[in-house]
């Protein structure tokens, strides 16, 4: 059988696990690593071709995106104009819209396709919130996430004067709602109450319940474990009280690699354009015969 | 907008939810209902036109199958004759690849779509069972049912010697396995622990822990709630101890019908041919604009 040859883009955390699930993978072989210093190639990567541009590598038949979010459209677009798939995690919700039409055009343009915003949230979330409205159409979902680090609201922290290095933990207290625990290492000739303050402040924090603590070593505390609950109540057709619950306690970086890469799988089964996951059939992400895979799930 | 124009045929305990179902969902109207007697009327259904045939019906673009798994080949194979879409809950496990391919060869042929198999299990727990297997490939998943009513089970005990009425109760106690709770009332003349001993020596019971108890009366006892936990313990990439979680305590025959009714949306989107679940883009099943629900939901 003819193997799909995956490059991976950008080798950061979530590269390195992309690389794991691309070698886990039955039908999958790594077509190289594509990152800005292509001299720094670390022992795992010694038998793979590491390149600065992805034209560098041979046969590409699709590109995981494991680069920050900012930069997922520029590289897409690139790929994408090559005839190559791209499967990215773009995690704006705010954007997704507006990132979906953009790469569809490149996309139908050049024959090849694109999974966009596919990892736990946006993603396979995604996916269990869309199937819940099917079988519950009236009622709220709430999405409540942790206890895990939250990438976006921990750079924000270390953006704060005073702060040597930070930690921010999202903590659930039910019905979407979520309480932020921040930790800190704070520079020398800064004062902690002010900084705190400071912190609580700032645009990410100001709605929540925040706590801010002083701790002699963040490393010691970082932990790539993190959670997720859904939870949905609601009517089906006429009927009241239908309840729904989703809940996982995962390794984030290793979850979404691995959702990353059964996108890319699915990537081959779709016209050309530009997809979110809520746009595929689950059937088409898993490797095996379609029968086989019925006669099992179903 | 114009409305699809639904038919339900058989009109059961699922079939009145999905009337229900159907008055509730903004983008349907009954085309009517197909029943063996069209003269039993019930107040609920003076409004509609109730038949013997489906062909006595106008313009149907869909029909939605709520009569006994058993007709359902039948049924759906002279409706997608017509060139119109069916829908059904079909839920023999080991008979679903042969009655896709069956309905896959008659839409095909008719310009027609069968979506196969559609209730919560098979149907929507089939759907997280294939999302689970994506994000965690390697793994067991289990699926605990209950507490709620087994209708096989209960059609085996009211088929054994002195049982004048019955109910199955499945209860789920972990890693798939499940006990039994059966209730019955046992006809004059019958000694009840010979009964008892006869029900646990029969098929659907003999491999399971199967508790029989003598009640007054067993119609105090129905309920139509019921529930599912679906849990997956297992391996993304190389990372091990990924903990995902799916649980729901629903009315049963209402989630039935509404997930009939979700997919009955979906079929108008899809190639002529059979489906499953998982073979569906999940944003198919949900009414109103593509862009709307990804913006809303991803």
């Amino acid at each position: 059988m003819k193997k799909f040859r995956a490059a991976i883009v950008g080798y950061g955390n979530i590269g390195k696990y992309v690389l794991d699930a691309l070698q886990a993978a039955p039908d999958f072989e790594v077509a190289g690593v594509v990152r800005r210093n292509a001299n720094d190639v670390p022992d795992e990567l010694k038998s793979y071709d590491v390149v600065d541009c992805i034209t560098k590598l041979k046969d590409v038949d699709v590109a995981v995106l494991a680069t920050p979010t900012r930069s997922v459209e520029a590289f897409a677009k690139q790929i994408l104009a090559m005839g190559i798939n791209t499967v990215d995690s773009y995690d704006i919700h705010g954007g997704i819209v507006d990132l979906r039409r953009e790469l569809a055009a490149v996309g139908k343009a050049n024959n090849s396709v694109a999974i966009i915003s596919a990892g736990w949230d946006p993603g396979s979330d995604s996916v269990v919130r869309a199937l819940l409205e099917a079988m519950v159409p009236k009622g709220i979902t709430y999405t409540n996430f942790g206890p895990g680090m939250s990438m976006g609201h921990t750079v924000a922290v270390k953006a704060i004067d005073g702060v040597e290095a930070a930690l921010s933990m999202t903590i659930p207290t039910g019905t979407g709602v979520h309480r932020r625990m921040v930790y800190i290492e704070v520079k020398p000739g800064f004062d902690f109450n002010t900084v705190a303050a400071n912190i609580k402040k700032d645009e990410y924090f100001v709605h929540d319940d925040t706590h801010v603590m002083q701790v002699e070593s963040v490393e010691n505390l970082l932990d790539m474990g993190h959670g997720v609950n859904l939870s949905r109540k609601g009517v089906s057709g006429k009927t009241q009280n239908q309840l729904i619950d989703f809940s996982m306690r995962i390794n984030n970086p290793a979850l979404t690699a691995q959702v990353l890469v059964s996108v890319a799988r699915a990537s081959f089964k779709q016209q050309p354009g530009a997809y979110t996951m809520i746009e595929l059939p689950m059937i088409d992400m898993l490797p095996g015969d379609r029968e086989d895979l019925i006669r099992r799930l179903v």
